[in-house]
C-alpha cells in the first residue's frame, strides 16, 4: 500500500472517467428519487459479491446470469430503491429481465451487458411502466461529476438519512488513477457477506479475475465487518467495474479500493437505522484473523452491547459474554479490554477504570473498544451502532 | 406419552414431597427479594444443562465441580439475584464456594452437596455478608407448598415481570408422582443452550443417566426453542432433581418433565424483556427436524420479524428472508406460508390473504405461523417474542 500518494476526493463514482450516472424519481417511491442508471462508455470487467441468502432476489439472480454471460464487458448497471422485487415468483424474473432490456434499448447496448439490483420492500412486484419512463428520463440526465452521482446515490437509499458516496485517487508511477463508489444500506445489514448495495468503479484497467480478487479481500475487511441489525437480505450485492484490461491491476489500486470500501461500509454503520453512535471493535491477541473477525462480529451484534452503547452504560460484561458465546476459544483467565488506548479492564477481570470514568468513554460519537485475547498476535476490527428506540420505531412501521 | 392421566396443578416445585424452599430479600437488590434456597430431606440425583458461552460464572463453574463429586447425592441448592458473581476472577471463586460452605453449614450437609446459581450484573462481586445473613433467613423460613414456592420464584428474578411456576402430576400404573420447576428469564435468553434459569424436581425416582436423559431431550424442544434477544448468558442453567432410584424413570414421567419444561420456556418469552406479543414459529415439511428447528430459530431472532411484529406488520417477506439467511436448505420454489391454519403465501410467492386480512391476523397476543418447507415431514416449533421500545429501554438502562 502507498496510502501516501492516495488522495481523497469528493463525488463518489462521478468522478470515474468514461461513467455517467442519473438518479430520477420515477414513481416507485411516493417521491423521493428511486431509480439510478449507470452506463459506462466502453465495456467494463465487472466482478460481485451477492447476498448469501438461500432465498435470492430476481435482480441478483438475473445479474449472475448476465454476468456468466456478458461479465467481461458490462456496460450499465440498473438500480431502484422503494422495491425489492424479491419473492415475486415468475413475474419478478421477467420484470428484472425487461428492466435490462428496457435499459439496453435506450442505450442501445445488449440486455446481458446491463447489471441491475432492487431494494425495498419483500413480495410486491415492480410497477413496470413507471420503471420504464422512469429509465427514459434517467437517459435523459446521464452525465459524469459529483451531482450526477449524488442523485444516484439517493436514488438507491431506502431508510438511509443520507447519501453515501467516496472516491480516491492513486499513482501507479506517473499514471493517475481514480476509484469511486456509492452504497445504501441502514438496515438489514448483517456481517454474514455482501448484505446491502454498493457499486464501485474504477479507471485502472485489469482483468476480471484480479477485479474480483481484490474486491473480495477488501469486502472481507470492510462490508463483510459491519453489523446494523444482524439481518441478511435477499437482494443485497457489491458490484464493481473497471475498464478491460492486461492481467494485473495498477499499482496502488488495492490500497484505494480498500478506502473506498471502507468509508462506504463505515458511513452505513454511522447511518444504521436510528443509530446514534458508533461502536469501533477491535480485537487483537487472537490466534488468526479468522478468530479476531468472529469474536469482534459477535460482540457489534449482541442487542445487548447494542443497547449499552445506546444507554452509553459502561456494562463491560456484556462485551466481554458475547465474546464467548460465539466458541471461537476465548480464554477466560487472559483477556483485557481497552476503551480507546487506555486500559478498562485488565487480565483477571480487574477494573481499572472507575464506573466514572468508563462512562464518560461511552458518551463519544464514535466508541472505539479493543478486547485484547492474549493469545497470538492476530487483530480485526468490526463496526457496529447501538440498537435504538427509533430503530424499533422504523422497522415496526417501514411498510405503512 | 399418557398425556391423558397427566394433570396441571398449582405452585410450581413447591407440590414436590420432600422440597422445602424459602425466597427472601437479603439486600442483594434493594427492595425485591433476591435469595432463594431449596433445600431436601434426602439425597438427590441431579442433571445439569448449562451455558456453552465459553465465560462462564463462577456459580456455573462451581455448581460443576459439585456435581462431578456429589452429582449422585445432591442435598439443597441456592440461588441469588441481582449479582451474576461472572467475571470476577479469583474472589468469584472463593464467594461462590462460601456460599455452598454456608448453605452446607446452617443445614448441617456437605458443602459440595449444594448447587448454586446467579444472575444479575456482570463483573460485580457477590456482597457475601448480605448473602450469609439471607441465607439465615431462608433457614428459618422454609416450608414446602405453593407460597415458598413463590417467594423463591420471586427471588429469582431480574428484569422479569412475573415469577414463572409449573407443576404436572402423572400416573405409572397406581401410583402417582409430580414434577415442578420454577424458572427466570425475559433477556439473554438465545436458543443454543440452556440460556435462562430453571430449577425442576419430581418425586419419581430413577438414575442420574436417566434423568439426565430426559433433560436434554427435553431442553432442545423447550428452552432451546425460545429466544428473546439472541444473547447467551455467562449464567444460565438448568437443574433436574430425582430421587436416587432405580435405571428407569416411572412410566409418564417423560411426557409431565415436557410439560413444565415448555410451559415455563413459554412463560420466559410471553414475559420478553418488553414484549407485548409472542410468535410461535411452526416450521414443518422439513428434510428432518434439525433443519426444522434451524430455520425457525433464525426466524424468531430476525430482529426484523420481532419489530414487524411489533408493529404488526404482515411483512411475510422478512419472515421468509430470515428462512433463508442460515443456509439450511430452502427451496425457494416450493415454500408456502401460513398464519393459523389459513394459508397466506402459496408457493411461488403467491400472496392468498390480503394485506387487511394478514394485518388481522397480527393482532393476536399470540401470532402462530407455520412457514412449510415442501421437502420432507419432519417439524419443529421455536416459540419468541417482538422487539419493542420498551426493551431497547430496559436494556438502555440495566444498571442505572
Amino acid at each position: 500500500m502507498d496510502d501516501g500518494r492516495m488522495v481523497a476526493l469528493r463525488g463518489g463514482l462521478g468522478v470515474v472517467p468514461g461513467l455517467k450516472l442519473a438518479g430520477v424519481h420515477a414513481g416507485i417511491k411516493a417521491r423521493k428519487r428511486d431509480l439510478a442508471l449507470l452506463s459506462f462508455d466502453a465495456p467494463q470487467v465487472c466482478a460481485a459479491v451477492v447476498t448469501t441468502n438461500e432465498i435470492k432476489a430476481a435482480p441478483v439472480l438475473v445479474s449472475n446470469d448476465h454476468l456468466a454471460k456478458h461479465g467481461g464487458e458490462m456496460r450499465a448497471l440498473v438500480c431502484n430503491s422503494g422495491c425489492a422485487n424479491a419473492c415475486t415468483g415468475a413475474r419478478g424474473d421477467r420484470d428484472a429481465r425487461a428492466t435490462a432490456r428496457q435499459a439496453a434499448t435506450l442505450l442501445g447496448i445488449e440486455p446481458t451487458a446491463v447489471v441491475i439490483a432492487s431494494t425495498g420492500v419483500i413480495g410486491v412486484p415492480l410497477p413496470m411502466d413507471r420503471v420504464q419512463k422512469g429509465l427514459e428520463r434517467c437517459v435523459a440526465h446521464l452525465e459524469g461529476g459529483g451531482k450526477s452521482a449524488s442523485d444516484a446515490a439517493e436514488a438507491i437509499m431506502t431508510t438511509d438519512r443520507v447519501p453515501k458516496l467516496s472516491a480516491y485517487s492513486f499513482r501507479d508511477g506517473e499514471k493517475k488513477y481514480v476509484v469511486g463508489g456509492i452504497a445504501k444500506g441502514a438496515g438489514m445489514i448483517a456481517p454474514n457477506m455482501a448484505t446491502m448495495l454498493a457499486f464501485v468503479a474504477t479507471d485502472a484497467p485489469m482483468s476480471r479475475e484480479v477485479l474480483h480478487a481484490h474486491l473480495l479481500e477488501c469486502v472481507d475487511e470492510s462490508f463483510n465487518m459491519i453489523s446494523v441489525d444482524g439481518d441478511m437480505s435477499t437482494n443485497d450485492a457489491i458490484y464493481a467495474f473497471a475498464p478491460v484490461g492486461k492481467r494485473e491491476a495498477p499499482g496502488g489500486f488495492a490500497g484505494a479500493l480498500r478506502r473506498v470500501c471502507l468509508e462506504l461500509a463505515q458511513a452505513m454503520v454511522a447511518d444504521g437505522e436510528g443509530a446514534t453512535k458508533t461502536l469501533a471493535m477491535h480485537v487483537s491477541g487472537a490466534r488468526d484473523v479468522t478468530q479476531a473477525r468472529k469474536i469482534a462480529r459477535a460482540i457489534i451484534n449482541s442487542n445487548l452491547v447494542k443497547t449499552a452503547l445506546y444507554g452509553e452504560d459502561p456494562n463491560w460484561g456484556r462485551v466481554i459474554a458475547a465474546a464467548g458465546s460465539v466458541n471461537a476459544g476465548v480464554d477466560p483467565d487472559r483477556w483485557s479490554l481497552h476503551v480507546k488506548d487506555v486500559l478498562w479492564v485488565d487480565v483477571g477481570a480487574i477494573e481499572v477504570l472507575s464506573e466514572a470514568e468508563a462512562r464518560e468513554q461511552m458518551e463519544h460519537a464514535v466508541v472505539a473498544l479493543r478486547l485484547d485475547l492474549g493469545i497470538g498476535e492476530a487483530a480485526a476490527t468490526a463496526w457496529g451502532c447501538d440498537l435504538s428506540k427509533d430503530y424499533v420505531r422504523i422497522n415496526a412501521s417501514y411498510r405503512t
